[in-house]
């Protein structure tokens, strides 16, 4: 299962009074990683759109535990593989590790989309082709 | 049920090229209103700290389910309430609303914490003293 | 001239580890209350674009000066008014103001942007009408 | 002239409906660059700290000029050094460069602080020590 790293480093402005990451973020770093993940396969979003009319990969789920806290200066790695497919769904897990540790647990389910043949301007969820997911295997 | 109603403005820094809100802030609209809520019974963190000893109420988990885009210029309502109360945990329950219609469901789940006593530099969870419950009735 | 109140709440998520207001922030003020500024007088970019063929009031230049610090929970206001307009390009001036004292002083340079007429995926700056600085007036 | 090169890869989240980066963001960079160059001369803030009692290096002015925009994906340098030392503070200039040309233009300048011998709660601005605008040489 193709696997992509994503290295962070906490900037002082990731952090908050408590000294802590300021936990959005871990959800923008896990957007970031998902992004990457697609990329890392040679199917960044352009491609997507061009060879398959695919209009994003919208999220309509996410989810984080946070089981320790990062800190200023710490440089973390956002471990991210998708973990299920469904007809036209698919999970990204998301596993955060700081010095080696779980730091935060997390998942995104992202949807594939295609315009809407009776009105471009909308997307509608689309069963995602048998060949997509053996990119990742 | 005490319900706390957050007002917030989507600016133009907080969607993305896709024009729609960027996932990550409605976490951080979430944390915001979260505050609030604490605060509109009178029990701001300050309270706590000084009322129970409390080090602040750190987040465990977090989820989201996106159900419709909000854009540039929407007002949406980030209604919140904790609809759960466990022995040292408590989950507030986030709604967002735009335009009347339920755009965003999601939850927190929060820790009571205090310094350890053998080190306090340190925080442990903490059991929720019976009276805080009563008071979001 | 004209002067928009943008009321602002200092945020957890706002702050940093110095318990204080992390600067990128105030930017992201100006920039809301420079559109809610035009928006105030009725030239919201949308109409902008009809009537005029605006394809936004991208930014130039930017600076501020830091005052004073705000803290969490601070409720602060950005006025923002257009105190020069130039051929192509106007000044808005933003003060930001906590508890009455000036916290932050500084301004946008923005630009009144067309399609270009040989290649439509480009802008470039354009005259601004002479009626428009007149409603700020 | 110490310079320091911190690599900005713009994620999706950066940009804006313009898709191009939302201006807030280079300040943002700009930070973590100027602490970046600090801690690469080995003059980190925990450093400045115990050996100076520096309490910071609070920013005083900020100031950008946006010369080109940057899009999702590119891969930017922001070019950071100190190019001017006054009595009690110094000037960190900061070059955004993309695929080799100048983007962004900007500047920080930043106070040296100690705490306040009458109220240790709050801070001053002090002077420089000689030694460390050499180590910048």
């Amino acid at each position: 299962m193709k696997t992509y790293r994503h290295n962070v480093v906490v900037h002082w402005g990731d952090t908050d009074p408590a000294k802590i990451v300021f936990y959005p973020n871990y959800f923008e770093w896990f957007d970031q990683s998902a992004r990457l993940l697609w990329d890392s396969v040679g199917l960044d979003w352009d491609t997507l759109a061009r060879r398959y009319g695919v209009t994003g990969l919208p999220i309509v789920e996410a989810k984080a535990k946070f089981i320790a806290p990062s800190r200023f200066r710490d440089e973390i790695v956002v471990e991210s593989a998708i973990t299920r497919w469904n007809e036209k769904t698919f999970e990204v897990t998301h596993t955060v590790l700081n010095a080696g540790k779980r730091a935060v647990e997390g998942y995104e389910i992202r949807v594939w989309t295609k315009k809407r043949e009776d009105d471009p301007s909308r997307i509608q969820a689309a069963p995602i082709p048998p060949e997509i997911p053996k990119v990742f295997d």
